[in-house]
């Protein structure tokens, strides 16, 4: 029961929540396969350009029933006209959901079930999206300054990757005439 | 499967969180015996004096696994010396554990487990609080305006009332040369 207690931490700065325990690292070489246009990014990493597409700050615990409190930020930018965004997971554990608030920069959170019924919803400062049981989610950084959002989630959901590598999303958000569209996405394919 | 669907909500304005599916008005009548001086609550009562001490905004949620969102808005005020609070609650389900983000306002969340462990952290704007499972817990407003925050817990986590009813946190919280002050309270009593 050592870890059992209470804590308070701060919101904003450069890390969006302090202190924390665990800093996760995304650069395009690690989300591989995941844009449209991957030619763009193979050309990138091939001239060694690598850039950082999103970090994690987190304060994860580790008994039964507790919650692990993250902290997205996703950095401006696009590959070809998609913005950078997040691998997006399933969580490993169906029946257990998600809650998003919005810091700074704005964005939209990409949902979709295993059936593939889909929906999008905005992130910005003073919203909370909710993801509940079985959706998997995607967050996209469709501004031109950091995307940084907080997120609930139990500590024993756990992450299915895995699901999305291999279907991807059904939509993809791509700019349009300067503004972010959703769209379908050419590459998705129901789950095998 | 009905509800089973995402949503979005705004933060702020009068409500704290908009939409909302529940609101809970507590009053003082509502909060009686929770206070250290009884016999101002009850001269207050006799004359018809009864101030509305805090307000619930929820949007719940009802299958397994869900999280609920609320907002809580308790007023700023006093009952002697001690500021106005919730009534605090232990879950039902043990297992269970709470986010809370700091939206306008400055207070203190009280918390304190089966065995009297107790501790007290500052909730403000940009600051997140996070109780553990097995932990009652209690907002108290320190300040002169709202004080607003927002809760995150799962739907089924229920609510234990009765036991703090009963025993009263170890703590509360007055004001002593015009500051929020953490003290004894004189009312605290072991679980029977």
């Amino acid at each position: 029961m050592l870890d059992l207690e209470p804590y308070s931490a701060r919101l904003g700065g450069k890390t969006g929540i302090y202190p924390y325990k665990i800093k996760v690292d995304r650069y395009l070489s690690d989300l591989r396969g995941y844009f449209l246009e991957e030619q763009i990014v193979e050309e990138m990493l091939s001239r060694n350009e690598n850039p950082l597409i999103y970090t994690v700050y987190e304060i994860s615990r580790e008994f039964e029933g507790e919650f692990n409190v993250g902290c997205t930020i996703i950095y401006p930018g696009k590959i070809g006209d998609e913005y950078y965004f997040t691998k997006g997971h399933y969580h490993a554990k169906e029946q257990t959901s998600e809650v998003y608030v919005g810091l700074s920069g704005e964005g939209i959170i990409l949902m979709q079930n295993r059936e593939g019924r889909t929906f999008a919803e905005e992130i910005k400062p003073k919203t909370v999206v909710y993801i509940p049981p079985g959706f998997a989610h995607r967050s996209i950084n469709t501004g031109k300054t950091r995307l940084v959002f907080l997120a609930i989630y139990p500590s024993n959901s756990g992450h299915d990757y895995e699901t999305i590598m291999r279907t991807g999303f059904t939509k993809i958000v791509v700019e349009r005439d300067g503004k972010p569209t959703l769209i379908d996405n050419p590459k998705y394919r129901k789950k095998l």
